[in-house]
């Protein structure tokens, strides 16, 4: 039987953002009260730097090749209220309070299909009346 | 004020996975009981086809270059309940049983830290005891 441990906490010295070759690292936005894992996207070290500045979830944009504020035209925003490393510094995990909802097409999440093309998400606009 | 508006589904062709140039996709790992974003990896489409399979998730190390079972050696397996993917089809989400801890560290979590360096997660092993 596997019995549950208690050690005390290592490795807590943070490491640096480990950027890749194209200067990037994934993020993953997460909503900091329902849990719901809403998004993946990269950061550039300008996103990442503008982001613990204002509050407000930057990207970059690897198709557009741009700096990018999640929502600056649509309104959904994200107020990110923590941000997690992961254990290698290869990864981000922000916190978010998500403003409308996370992806274009009107879902709260963008994770709103499982592979067999069940929708398990809500709709919540339409993006019609939100983006040009 | 914005009212919430509950329209019809839509988009609920699956995409196929997009695989980058380098034929990898990220996968985050949800534990589907608590919520925890577990770990974010790589798959290949090999490894994306073994975990459909094996209901076991199965990853693609870049650095060692090769298929990886998550728990292979730790007895720390992710049982797959469910896989989700992105609006554009280029992230995947693993909602997982996590046997034991997902960081090879013995944290539940790899995000297990905030960039304070707040340890904000448990430590459930020593990973001593269970890595070579």
């Amino acid at each position: 039987m596997r019995v549950r441990i208690h050690l005390p906490d290592m490795s807590t010295e943070v490491p640096e953002p480990a950027f890749d070759e194209q200067e990037l690292l994934p993020a993953i936005a997460q909503d900091s009260e329902s849990g719901d894992v809403l998004m993946l996207a990269y950061v550039s070290r300008e996103a990442f730097e503008r982001t613990r500045e204002t509050g407000l979830a930057h990207y970059y944009s690897r198709s557009r090749e741009e700096l990018w504020q999640k929502g600056k035209t649509s309104g959904n925003v994200q107020h990110v209220e923590d941000i997690r490393i992961d254990c290698d510094g290869d990864a981000l995990l922000y916190l978010v309070r998500q403003q409308g909802g996370a992806c274009h097409t009107g879902y709260e999440s963008c994770f709103y299909r499982s592979l067999d093309g069940d929708v398990v998400a809500e709709r919540i606009f339409d993006p019609d009346d939100v983006y040009e």
